[in-house]
């Protein structure tokens, strides 16, 4: 429930990063565009794939596409400003992996944005899931993340 | 429902725009990245009510902030080509509306993405929502939209 | 000089293309931020390349990279709006291309910027100049271009 | 000269930000696109004065508007990773400032680009430069960095 989301901490979120943001991130509101949180979430969890995952977007076998993505906004955060930008492993599914991010302004603990994503990996050149299903290595440290996680 | 999703067709928005897509569009995968989908409904939703309802994004006396958004991705759209992209009204409340736009490719029949995103109109400096709800002229203009757009 | 390029015209741009412009290209100045005029450049001359010099950027034995831009601003434009974008070359070498941009507010003949990017066409994989230089097939669509733009 | 800006250091620089780089940031060829090289420019430049020299885009009875840009690339950056970026003041006029800026992957002293951008100064109204010249507050803040800066 959104009313819920409203309460994630920084401790929801087994890997976090910062984010400077940018002037042309702010609308004419002078606030981030609803559009670059998900700017925010597909850099934070692809990089964790890159680096704990070995996945490398241009080289493996598999790649995740995204089939759904949503976000619920709380509050403005702006420019400029550090954000911190967090991830969990809503769901490990057998091609494919829902993600739950969450942004937070560094010096405050109120969540500002929650948003999910959808990956279904599929086989990079026909673009289908593999039978097999996910790459063994990404669902063992996608798992690892899962076991690190805060309950919610 | 996602699988009715699937079926939209052009006609089922009763404003339609064309977006050129540009280079950056693409991400590693030479497909339109999945946020730009985003840009695309703000570009035309804002565009049109600037265009058909009288709003000025500087100065008009309410604004509307976007507290929710999301898509479904149906299929890969790609640069260089030219987009359709349309939208209707889902839901008129008194200071929210929601709207539902849809991404085509040119000479293409099959919706490539649906997604929806809620605006609350908030006045402008408190963004707080105000009493009396959504300023009336745009409501009525939206619900001109309302009553033009096909059944769903 | 920057006192010439205030005199560009359309029909100084042998190929032009129309760009929507999109929300998120205003910045807090509800004006097109200066950086987008470069996504403008690169979408315009990429997307000639792809449609009329059977470039594949995902294939292609020879891709170019962008050594220098530069953009000279004369007066602003806002979404929204579509924009007219057109391309010339500037200068055609052996592994290397100058292309100029400008950009066009529809309905209005006084440029709005002009600008400037060379691409140094290089083998993929090595990312360095081949010594043939630029693919025959891509120097003889770009000397059609020189031959069809207006003289300056 | 383009070869002497190869040598630049971080030291040449009297003020850098750290500055995380994002899934689209990488075009399809795996590395920053030269388009968003401005975007850090911008956020660097613009952020500095906000922090640091008493400006507020939305309010400040003067804007910088950029009349002029460019920017050599002397090496790709690539997402995922945190980039250094830099900025001096290279010329700092009546209505205008001339800003030199410069991007370092962390852990890596070459340059990988240096840029420049012009600011010119005018009411916000109006949009024209104001007879006295740039804000007394900002120019004392900018003449600050010119004397922290190294020599070039």
């Amino acid at each position: 429930m959104v009313s819920d989301l409203k309460h994630r901490r920084r401790s929801h979120y087994p890997h976090l990063e910062a984010y400077t943001t940018r002037w042309l991130d702010n609308d004419v509101y002078g606030h981030v565009n609803n559009s670059v949180y998900y700017h925010f979430f597909d850099a934070l969890v692809n990089g964790y794939l890159i680096k704990k995952c070995n996945f490398h977007p241009s080289t493996s076998a598999q790649i995740g596409l995204v089939v759904h993505s949503h976000c619920d906004y709380f509050g403005p955060v702006e420019y400029p400003s550090v954000l911190d930008v967090g991830m969990r492993v809503k769901k490990l599914g057998k091609s494919s992996v829902t993600y739950e991010c969450a942004v937070f302004e560094q010096g405050a603990e109120e969540v500002k944005a929650v948003g999910e994503f959808v990956h279904v990996y599929v086989e990079r050149n026909s673009r289908k899931p593999m039978k097999e299903g996910m790459d063994a290595s990404m669902r063992e440290a996608l798992g690892g993340l899962l076991a690190k996680q805060a309950k919610l």
